[in-house]
Parts: C-alpha cells; sequence; structure tokens
C-alpha cells in the first residue's frame, strides 16, 4: 500500500480546507495512512511530516509495519504527547475527528497543551477527510476487496452440505470461520449470522445453539477479513420446500435486490439506490417488512461511508465498494436477507460476491 | 441476570451522587444494564423509568432480550429520540458517560432538545458510574466467567499436540476457534494471538502465515467469549529444548505472574499488584523488556475496569476479575507472557484458569 501518497493526497485536501495540522486517532484511519495496526495510536499531521505515537507494547511491530511517518513511543498517553508535540510545532490549530474522538479524549487532548494556547486550539474537522478518501477504493485495495469477496462466496458453497435440519446454527458458524481461517482469513468481519426459522425474522440474528428447523429459511450473513479488507455477503436458503408465498416472498427480495444492483451507475445517490430496492417491495406489498437500509460501505472497515439508505444523498462514484442488502422479516415467522458486494465502476455497479441467488432448497 | 436489581443499584448511586437522569450509549454498559445485545442503543434512565431506544433492524429482537426498561423503536436516531425523551419528562439535566460519547454524539444530543434549554443540560458524569458497578461481578457473572476460563484451559490443553515446528500460526489459530465455536463460544474475546519465534516478542503477535520455526517460544494468548463473558489467558510454550537463558527468562516471568497472583488480596491496588511482578524482573535484570501494564479487569468486554497497572490506586474488591499478565519481549529475539484470570474472593485471588504453568517444550 502506498502510504505516502495518501499522507500527500490528505495534505492537498488538508491544504485547501485551510487545515495547517490534523490529528487521526481512529484506528482504521491510521492503519489506512500508515499502515501501523496496533490498538492504540495518535498520528499527528503537521505542517512538515507525520509522526505516529503509540506505546510501549508496540515497539517492534509499530517500527514494522509503519511507512510516511515516524514512530513515537509514547511514555504515557499516545494521545497527550501527540497534541503536545503538535502544539510545539508552531501549528495554530489542531484540527480533529468529532465522530471518533470522545468528550474524555477531548479534555486530554486539551490538557495537553498551555492553558493560555488552549482556545479554539482544537477544532472538529468540518468534512470527514479520512473517511472520504477510504471511500474510493484505489486499484491494490480492490485487488484485495475482490479476493476477500470471492473467498466468502467459496466458502458458502463449500458450506451448503453442511445446512441442515437438525445442525445447531453454532455448528454452521464454526464450520464456516474454520473454513475461513484454514484460507488464511484473519478473521471475521463481524460475528457470523446464522438465524433460522423465526430467528431469520432477527436482522442481526447471530449463530446460537438453536437447531435448524425442518422447514423454513436459514440466513446466513458473514464476512471475512483476509490482507485487512473485511468482504461481507448474505445469502438465504430454504430447509424443506418453499411453499408459493414463502418463495413469492424469496423472489420479491431478489428483485428488489437486483434492481438496486441495476441502478448502481456513478452519479445517483445512495438514496436513488435505496429506493430502487424498496419500491420494488413496496409494489410487492412488503415493504413495511423491510425495516432497515439497503446498504454501507466496506473496507478496513465492515461498515464505512457511503451510506445506501433513504434520503442519502452522497453521489456514488468509481471506486466506491457497497453491500446491496435489502430484506424482509415478519416476526415470528420468517425473514429472507440478500446481499452482494458491488464495485461502483465507470459505467455501472460490478457484483464481487458472484454466488448464485436462485432460492436454494436444501 | 437481574437487570432490574442492577438498574435499583445504579439508581441508589445517581442519588447518591445527585443525577436526576443518566443516558447509557457504551453498549456493553447497556446490555449490562436491561440484556440487550443489539448494535444500535441509547438506554434513557429518567427519574421513574428506564427507556431503551434503538431502531427497526430490532424490533423482535428488543423485546425477546431486554427487562428492566421500555423498548422504544426510534423512528430515525436511537440518540436523539432518547435525549428528546428525557428532556420533555421534566428532568433538569442529562448526565452521559464522557469517555464513550463522542464530541459528533454530544452536538446530536444538544440538538434534540430545545435551544433555550440546552445550556449546562448535558453533563460529563464526574464518576464511571456503570464501569464501577461492572468491575464487581456477582454470582451469576462470576461462573459464567469461570465456565469461560475452564473453556479457555481445557482449549489449551487440546491444541497442544497440534503446536509443531512447520505449521503455520494462523493454522493454529483455526484449529483452536474451531474448537471453541464447538465447545458453544459465541465468538473469540479478541484476534487470537499466536506468536512464533522471534514475533514472540511483538506483545500484540496476531497470527500469521508464518510457520512455527524449529526452536523457539511460541505464545499463546486468546480468550473465548461463552454466555456473553469474555475469557482471556496466555500461555507460552517452547518448540524444541529451551537453553538455560530460555529456561531462566521463562521461570522469571513464571515467577513475576506467581508474585501478582500471590499479591491479589482486597484493599490492595493495581498499582501494588503491578509492582509485585515489575520487582520480580527488576531482581532478574528483565524489567527493560516487560513494556505494558501487569493486568486488567474482564467480564463482558476484554478490558474493563480496574487496570493492574503502575500507580494505579483502584483498590481491589471481592467479585473483582483480572488479569495478570506480565511478559518479556527481546526485540528479533524473542518473548515470554503467562497470564491467568484471577477472582478477587474476600481473602486473596483465585486463579479460575488452571492450566498448568511449567514450561512446555514441545
Amino acid at each position: 500500500m502506498n502510504h505516502a501518497k495518501r499522507l500527500r493526497t490528505l495534505r492537498r485536501h488538508m491544504a485547501a480546507a485551510g487545515i495547517e495540522s490534523l490529528l487521526v486517532t481512529h484506528l482504521a484511519d491510521v492503519r489506512y495512512l500508515c499502515g501501523f495496526g496496533g490498538s492504540n495510536a495518535a498520528l499527528a499531521i503537521g505542517r512538515e511530516r507525520a509522526s505516529l505515537f503509540t506505546d510501549g507494547r508496540y515497539t517492534v511491530q509499530a517500527k514494522q509495519e509503519t511507512s510516511g511517518a515516524k514512530v513515537v513511543i509514547a511514555e504515557k498517553s499516545a494521545l497527550r504527547e501527540a497534541c503536545a508535540f503538535l502544539a510545539t510545532s508552531g501549528v495554530a490549530h489542531i484540527v480533529f475527528d468529532p465522530s471518533s474522538t470522545t468528550v474524555a479524549d477531548l479534555e486530554v487532548m486539551r490538557a495537553a497543551i498551555p492553558s493560555n494556547q488552549r482556545r479554539g486550539f482544537f477544532r472538529p474537522s468540518p468534512t470527514s477527510l479520512v473517511a472520504d478518501l477510504r471511500m474510493v477504493k484505489d486499484a491494490e485495495e480492490l485487488v484485495r476487496m475482490e479476493e476477500a469477496a470471492l473467498l466468502g462466496c467459496r466458502l458458502f458453497e463449500e458450506l451448503l452440505p453442511k445446512i441442515a435440519s437438525g445442525v445447531q446454527e453454532t455448528t454452521i458458524a464454526a464450520e464456516l470461520e474454520y473454513a475461513a481461517r484454514r484460507n488464511g482469513a484473519e478473521g471475521m468481519s463481524f460475528a457470523t449470522i446464522v438465524a433460522s426459522g423465526p430467528r431469520a425474522a432477527l436482522p442481526h440474528g447471530h449463530a446460537t445453539s438453536a437447531a435448524v428447523p425442518r422447514s423454513g429459511f436459514v440466513v446466513l450473513d458473514f464476512g471475512v477479513i483476509l490482507s485487512g479488507y473485511c468482504s461481507d455477503m448474505t445469502r438465504t436458503v430454504f430447509i424443506g420446500k418453499a411453499s408459493d408465498a414463502e418463495r413469492f416472498a424469496y423472489d420479491s427480495v431478489r428483485d428488489a435486490q437486483q434492481a438496486a444492483v441495476d441502478a448502481v451507475i456513478p452519479g445517483v445517490s445512495g438514496g436513488e439506490v435505496d429506493e430502487a430496492a424498496r419500491s420494488v417491495l413496496r409494489e410487492a406489498g412488503l415493504a413495511q417488512y423491510f425495516t432497515h437500509s439497503t446498504g454501507h460501505g466496506v473496507g478496513i472497515e465492515i461498515h464505512e461511508a457511503p451510506r445506501v439508505a433513504a434520503a442519502q444523498t452522497q453521489v456514488l462514484t468509481p471506486g466506491m465498494v457497497i453491500t446491496i442488502e435489502p430484506g424482509i422479516y415478519v416476526a415470528g415467522r420468517f425473514g429472507i436477507r440478500i446481499e452482494d458486494m458491488v464495485v461502483v465502476t465507470d459505467q455501472a455497479g460490478r457484483v464481487i460476491t458472484p454466488a448464485s441467488k436462485a432460492l436454494i432448497e436444501l
């Protein structure tokens, strides 16, 4: 990854926004900008150069992983020392990200500089500078994300023979996660969702000790982390033979999902893509069961910008990677969700999770 | 779990601190107080009762999981609606946790109430009310934590035959995590650390594709989540035959670890326990390689209060569960860490991770 280039781009955006120095503490942002993946970090981007502050647990790791920034091992608080360093470097202000800085952190930051310098010195960033950069993936990132997405698809296909009535949801998750690890995944992007029968009506139904019932839908929503990038996909299979009503519901979700995928074109907004899915379910009389948004950006983190939700005005541009995942949830009865990862290209949306979306009856 | 009782205790502490209403948004705190385990929640604790605000994804799950609080499905923002609700309930102020509230969240909160009511209405909590409660586990929590800790030990013992020269670190992690899941774990407490050979000098050396070398230490640091509670343990094994110097280093860490375990008595401070470990390593001439603190509280989260670190004045009291995990890290050469979970009892510290700490040569 070309961290020096990312830092240069960030500096250009900082200059354009009149920002003299930037404090980056959100760990995914730190990793994006300089490569360091530890659990405690403050990246101080000053006028001339960037310095990464972390602690003694990371003395070796920080030097191995970091590029584009000088590593400083803080004696006590990485956050405090990063602020003190910037304050003494002659900058007129420090800009921070209000969405990843706690009120308590801000107190630590203020206490790090002389009291007569504090007024107006720390300024919340007017825009999400780093999140905006991360939203558009570069070529190397897209390669990693496609690899992660393809691994997810392969794992799903290998998992199918293991899904059957009577098997515990956690056993299915165990088999999936084991195969992920054996195929090089650093971990899962989020707690694996295996939600069967009436539990499928829980959009976030993490795998439990419940056994897959004799008949009904099973929602499988999972992701792997491969080379630092998250995949995310959902398929819903049916145990037994689906009734006409169940098939109608499934087909409606699939049509909604496809309509949203088809709506992905550079220049459309997240809100328009959301509406493409929602309108199909509305026509099918199922919109009231679609209780979440259509998707989200994905990358180093499982949830990133942009949002693909009602009224979102953020426009899609080439290089963004989003999920498209409408679903319907009928309390006490069943749930269905279908999710792909989609790369925004120059012309359209390219699905990078090519697993079949036809209804699979097991 | 008796959530109503926890909320009553919290209310007593609120009253003692002159707090009329409390907004709880840290997810682990929310789960502790009312049982809800979703990813978006604001628990509004008013004068008379508590209300849990979440979103449409959790309509069913929130009702299933929550007790002691009324569930409200927010139309747009759970956080905003929770604040608006409290503001119209006649309370004079809302207290929030500054260590889990971002600067951006606080803006959302302020915008939720009439501008003429804002001045001084949101107050950072002077103490960590909920963290302080969670620090001392009740009987039911201790049962769960012991079960999680014992599962960790069993998994370690079953893993030993799979650790050998040439095996990839990720394969070892895969086997461990698979067995964890098969034994009912909801997941791992944190990214599994398998750090072999020179990589053992990285205190947070997550498993990589590196193969275990012919000879050297392998640090295994991992935890399971079982019934919502985290375990955490570390053992360091040796591949091949340890030299006298390596054995001296190992024994020194083991002695330091034991000294800290022995130092756990109700009434001592976290700083004193830390010093017990550090002084043993100092006498062995190894203190400069012990680059982190001795331990931390553990429970619903892998890192909780209290801290067991130099100069920490927090006193240990019965019911706390802490880790004791000194280690030494010699860059480019090797690393060693030994970690137990310890329950503070009425008289002493009781180790709940009984796996052997004798040097295992494989």
